[in-house]
């Protein structure tokens, strides 16, 4: 017997365009490259077609590296483009509005990274033309994605903690301690990492009501109008639920710390984004003899978990991203609804009004009301 | 040769008058009992000479089991007798104000139990008697004396974490998860647990300039005019740093968690009362391979750990009464002051101030200015 | 109503002879000082009838700081006293044997700090004269007293961790790391920390049929006869289990490290001495959402917990011999056994043949087996 | 402009044929598929020329799945097609020494999976055919290739931990807790995943001069000759430091916990796979002030992460696999040696040396010297 060709790949491909090639662009293009395998042999497989991007030499190299078909230094050509099914925004955070807006126009499905858009204005408008045009869309919300969140996700929606009390959520980096550190951009700790603390806040706990909040700019100078770097908020949550909700860049230590603790009339959970593996769940039961458990949230059965290793061997950082984006290929691929707890651009754009809530708050100094996404109740 | 008799211990005795029996009158009990044979040989000794309260059996009860000389079922006897120096309020908290203003009034050293008075204006009130009285002053916020915390305070005091940008201060229990527990009096979490939070963030990040607050009764019922399950603040200090200051009593799995986190330009710590011998340090250094570390606070050259234990075996709770009560006998035997981290009837009233600010805050939504205690400036 | 003259604590007292006066006699005073009032209303009162040690000034000394009544530079003036109902050996590891069996021979009840002798031969005869005499004896194996520990061995002893499989237990210091530190005597890791680790492992999983061990001496010299820096076993037990028994004075940053974990068929626990409140404890459940849970041991219907502080107010070390010593006096009032958990002689003898067999299999290079206490059979 | 053709990747390719398909075949395909465009663009991209497998069906459905170009039922036509240049041995541990060998006399560079072979003797031919047909030649003990434990090796080399004095390593899981899993074959924990333990202890510590052992059953039978369920074992190493070696398939919650502490006289660290990007180190400084530090080694500036994410966004098991045949790849499109912490056959062979004397030990009761490899010596 000799080596004997392998058979084809039959399953539907997902054409995807995709805007950027930075730290995003290689983790969405790891994502696409890595899910047929993992997601075997139910998934559709995506077909990188194209990449576009300002600079000219930078973009040809990431074609090559990550194996897009062709490359442009205009994002409109993607849009021209009929074969290419989803437009992939992991562009610079002030390129998300327009090209996106465009996608939407042109019929293409939708991946925007976070922040959805600058303003709340501006994301209501991407959700509501999404919506119109009946493609699907997607807020890179990665987080959901990480096994440990999804877990503390359906615990939540069981009832498993009862009814939620209290909770905090703070996303902490580091590197805005150095003064010379290039400076955020544009609206800084709130619109860089702040909106995922919200997003986590959203997902497990609910929509938000109202925020008290204070903004601090000790290294960066807001006369100068330069963006904020730290972000102290108070949230209330439409279901009676009260928690803080925070982001700093000037926490020495804090490598790339999202974490939260939920406590609820049943049990109390913690996580965090450094030691994403594990979800710390108490469950409260009928003896004193219990504690805060260190579950690895590896196996198996656990969500989003199945498809990769065996038992314990756990997962890192870039999962998130396949395990989200493979959803939104699957949902395309079988034009079926995204996974419940896949952040849409309504979620974006609810994300993006706490975040413009809690900049008011902060210069008015009082308590302000979340407003309702335009054209959905509160409950959705 | 034959059994000698033991030398008389000829250090000077200071006279003890204590109010109330109860848990913390167990700790104050046991901190007199224990300090003379561990801060030996410089300590005054402790003299239990009465102990008042309102149950005769009781009462008499607990002067048997703690050794009080003599004891009675009204406090006034205390301040009648002239040979009784310290009059230690560990009664319960609407008894703070009255007896502890009589017992200024009658020239004895004070030591109340927290919160000092059920109000600021109280507060205050015992904080100007007593320093126009020029007696000895003691707000029992007994953590400011756990080694860990005093560590912190040092570091911070020696610029060791550069300048504090953001904070978070958090104390957490259970308890009240149960909606048949007995209700806390009168205040709720903010009185019961929230004021240490409070102090803990005077002690390490300084007077607090304004807060905006919001206060939750999920289990308890604000309509029935019950206290309070959970409060959550932010603190805008005066020094330009911000944080979060919260207390609840709904936090299943939390059994006794005080806690907090501070990032300075320098590095940051953090500490948390169930695992209270540990200070976690990240001191920004030169390299990338650096991280928190889990400092045991317990070597023979560590604040208040000294007169105690060889290195690393750790103490418990306890050791934060002894330690703060043994540094108010040796103020009271040497008339010269506290220790500079002891808290004075000032800190008890500034508390006061911050607690009823966030009151304010949370009833009117709006970030309220905390008032500066009447007679000091901020600095002080 | 003026002050009343409190009643006298009616209790029965136990009279106890100290023989030492350093960091194990100021522990032991200190619990015999606190039992009274910890153990109210009904435990016997100890009273410190006299003290003694070699250096008369510093006898005299301790006598005055701890409240002995008298004190002596001669020992057998203790058992000369008639008085006196309990001998207590804290005196430096050679002195144990002589003066411990001295004080059998005159009828006291004898507690004896760790190690029991300095052979396993002495230790046996020490264990064969308390049984003959028919006095209460003690050895100071204080760990089994923490209630993490004792709820350890009930969780076992109640079967829920089935069968015990394989196991680890390690005593680790880093004093000896500095070359120049004062010799441990006479024996070493093995004598001075690594007989808690062994008594750890017989409390918990049983008696040891057989070690095999390797001593290590990187920084004293064994040419020179100075004592071992490090042990490592492997144990052998009755029951089947295995496991390991280590124990290490050159382990930098360990600052007091007793540690194990142990694996059943139903379950695992983990514990360190350096967080003593907390037991880690796994059980399997029916689910894979299961982790290690971090149990604070310190709830009121906890073994050992309960006369100490409300919930979550955590203890330290000296609580161990607190607890220890108020279970040996209170057999001696009631002349009833001591708790099953306590260490008795023969605990003490059997942990030194254990060390005996250690130190032989590691010079010998075989598997060598654990001898029976004479007199005793295995299961006891 | 419109879209223009990405270049070809001009980087010269290493064809890639394996043997098997399961677990491993899935982590080395990913590794292969994964690092052209992680390595960039300095490696060379591994092209995955031919899959053999024994079942036709999955080994053809791998193929297409992974994107192998050919198939085969017969590894024989591996080696047969010349345009094959590595031969990497995924297959089950009694396919590893034949296939392999055959490997070798073909020609072809060999990586193959742990254990390298049932036998050291079998270990030990693979690794001197190895040498003599010059061709490049890796075992797979992938947790080399963890960050923190590469850190951790880095820190030793340079001298930053001292002397090495004292270590254990523990490979701990718990799927045979379940007496109905399938067994482990074919020489249980030893062979499954205790050789991952003793290779960390030789890549850390050092060579192996002479061990004790215990084996334990509790679960499966001995006497039918069914594989060990756990192992314990002490290690002397050449250097003088000493340490404890086990593996344990019969640790309920130990999901996955590859572990270890190594005391040397200037600090200490800890690992555990569990959580991988975390290395615990304690420099003894010049303060009491210190602890254990919790080192994310996610740095771009952290051995084996630069290529990843930004810093803090942490890696997972498999990235060990794709640093290690990423450096093999290297190395073969080089024909440059592997990176110094590689295991090569001499390590694989080394490292079964050492688990046959374990058994040996424990069957005989006696310590047991670890030959050295023949042709080699111990430092090198």
């Amino acid at each position: 017997m000799a080596l004997i060709p392998a058979k084809p790949d039959g399953r539907p491909t997902v054409n995807i365009g995709m805007l950027g090639y930075g730290f995003m662009g290689k983790a969405h293009s790891n994502a696409f490259k890595t899910m047929p395998y993992i997601f075997w042999p139910d998934a559709a497989r995506p077909r990188l077609k194209a990449i576009a991007g300002r600079t000219e030499d930078k973009v040809a190299e990431a074609a090559t590296r990550y194996g897009f078909e062709t490359y442009s230094t205009d994002w409109h050509d993607l849009l021209a483009d009929p074969d290419i099914q989803v437009f992939d925004n992991v562009g610079p955070d002030p390129e998300h509005f327009g090209p996106t807006m465009a996608a939407i126009k042109a019929g293409k499905h939708v991946v925007c990274e976070k922040p959805l858009a600058l303003s709340a204005q501006e994301a209501t408008q991407l959700h509501h033309a999404a919506v119109e045009a009946n493609v699907k869309h997607l807020t890179c919300f990665n987080y959901r994605f990480v096994p440990a969140v999804r877990l503390a996700y359906e615990m939540i929606s069981n009832g498993e903690l009862g009814e939620i009390y209290t909770s905090s959520f703070r996303y902490a980096q580091e590197w805005r301690t150095d003064p010379d550190a290039t400076l955020p951009t544009p609206a800084g700790a709130l619109s860089v990492i702040g909106c995922h603390a919200i997003d986590q806040a959203r997902l497990l706990v609910g929509d938000i009501a109202a925020v008290s909040a204070v903004l601090s700019n000790p290294v960066s100078s807001a006369d100068r109008g330069e963006p904020v770097d730290a972000v102290t908020s108070i949230a209330e949550f439409h279901g009676g639920a009260t928690g803080t909700i925070s982001a700093t860049l000037i926490a020495p230590g804090r490598r790339n710390r999202l974490s939260w603790e939920i406590n609820g009339s049943k049990g109390s959970i913690c996580w965090d984004l450094e030691n994403l593996n594990v979800l710390r769940v108490y469950r409260r039961g009928g003896t004193t003899s219990e504690g805060f458990a260190e579950v690895i949230v590896c196996e198996a059965d656990h969500p989003l978990v199945g498809p990769w290793w065996p038992s314990g061997h756990v997962l890192g950082w870039e999962h998130s991203h396949i395990n989200m984006l493979a959803d939104f290929v699957r949902a395309v691929a079988e034009d079926s609804p995204l996974t419940r707890t896949a952040a849409t651009f309504a979620d974006g754009a609810k994300a993006a009004l706490v975040a413009d809530a809690i900049t008011e708050s902060a210069v008015k100094g009082v308590r302000t009301a979340v407003p309702e996404l335009p054209g959905t109740s509160t409950g959705s």
